[in-house]
């Protein structure tokens, strides 16, 4: 059984925010942070509701929880939250941390392949499977098998791409600003060039295609009407002008996919950029709609 | 008129947060910054009701705006928000920077008086007379006639204080976790030591208590049932612990002037401590408080 570490704990809505680190298998043995919101419910013998948030670039497990304004509606819904870190912390590598959008702070939420990162980088473990299993043995009283995923920017890619892949697990999926196409962008083309093994010269290679969210769900095997997805951008994000989000690929997946608007959202929100202050107008609203799945 | 520089803009909940930069005459001519959220109301020609946030010790214009939790609720009550830093900053006074409660980031709301300070330590003056009058100038749809004021800690003490000495200018205070003794307090008495000249031997000295929320509360000359004010303070608040806050100073001030719950509200909230955790928790609570006094 992992040993979890009490960090902190802080009174916050109608819960408790507690942080957690301990020694991940995933991420090579690295202690690593993960900030959990428990809401206190009416009924404290029913276990709650889990929902996932998958910060961004440069961010941690406190980002979201100090800015994203996501306690207070999680609390009124009765969801326990989740926020675990951005990627490993101290795992030595050189050139780890010359970059803000590589390296330390952009795990980006995939399982390295390349020799120099494979035994640290591997945050889709950490999410998908390690996080859960820990969580689940401190007995907090969450839910594991009603999760659903949230997430910003490189986060917001860590949300749709862990979604698409693991219809099993996760009932729903939001995102704010996420990197939908990175195997064509550069933040994700810079990332998986150097966390995965390319053996094939198709463009984008069949290595990082499973890391891209447009990619999944312009070929995704699911019932039609049954995907659960929510994505707002802000038209003024200067990342969104600078090519690196490209909602529009989505989109068009949606559509070579036969999804409606009833299963796959995909919004523009006017003149909201991609800061927490757009991430806070919005996140209750994400919330309500993961809520709503959980709760159905 | 007082050239009002445009340092950065977002959008966030309905309405635009703007952050200004001017040369200060409160300040000995230093620039300082002061973020301005507008919301968008249905009736653009009608100027808006003004809420100030004065936020606490190492803290500046960002934090409450950052963290606070405040934007969507005073969009929905169609309020605007002005958020000031906390100290000049660069004064070049030696021993300025050298404390974290005193000093940069610890102006405590007040007019220094003592030779070394005054040329620049006037936040009281900057909150209350300058950045109102700067603001009217810029035309930005303010409406200065109402106007209440908000604040956390040191900011607390700022909003309570400034409250109770401008009762025609402010419509009502609140505030988390104020300094509501600090004339008797460590913070408090290190600060007034320092940026108050002090003439008399009293204990505490008459220049110190009209900064003292309790010492102005305990004898204000106001009618009955005119107050309004709502003090929150974390029971597993570490400052409560230590002293620096003294809300039962508060309440014996109330009672002594005969001031009722309908006027002056001082709560404990079980298990909260000091941190934004906290205030984002109550903040919808206390902007519904001063709209309704706002638009009463």
């Amino acid at each position: 059984m992992t040993k979890l570490e009490q960090v902190s704990s802080n009174r916050v809505s109608t819960g408790t925010l507690t942080k957690y680190a301990f020694e991940s298998t995933s991420l090579g043995g690295l202690k690593t942070n993960v900030n959990v919101f428990v809401p206190f419910t009416n009924k404290p013998a029913s276990p709650v509701p889990v929902l996932f948030y998958l910060a961004g670039l440069t961010c941690n497990e406190d980002t979201g929880a100090q800015k994203g304004g996501l306690f207070n509606k999680a609390g009124e819904e009765g969801l326990a939250l989740v926020l675990p870190d951005t990627s490993p912390r101290g795992a030595g590598i050189e050139g780890e941390d010359d970059d803000w959008d590589f390296g330390t702070g952009a795990g980006f939420y995939l399982n390295a392949t390349a020799d120099k990162w494979k035994k640290h980088y591997n945050m889709y473990d950490l999410v998908v499977e390690e996080i859960p299993k820990v969580l689940k043995e401190a007995d907090l009283g969450l839910d594991f098998d009603k999760v659903s995923i949230m997430g910003h920017s490189m986060g917001g890619h860590g949300a749709l791409t862990l979604y698409l892949k693991n219809l099993d697990k996760y009932t729903s999926a939001s995102a704010f600003a996420p990197a939908c196409n990175p195997s064509r962008t550069p933040w994700g083309t810079k990332a998986f060039q150097n966390y995965l093994l390319t053996r094939t010269r198709s463009s984008p290679p069949s290595e990082w295609t499973p890391y891209d969210a447009s990619h999944l769900l312009s070929s995704i095997d699911a019932p039609k009407g049954s995907l659960r997805m929510l994505v707002d951008t802000g038209s003024a994000d200067d990342f969104l002008k600078k090519g690196q989000l490209e909602p529009d690929a989505l989109k068009e997946a949606a559509k070579a996919s036969g999804r409606g608007e009833d299963e796959v959202q995909i919004r523009l929100q006017d003149g909201y950029d991609h800061s927490y202050y757009f991430i806070s107008t919005f996140s209750p609203e994400h919330i309500a709609f993961h809520a709503k799945h959980l709760k159905a």
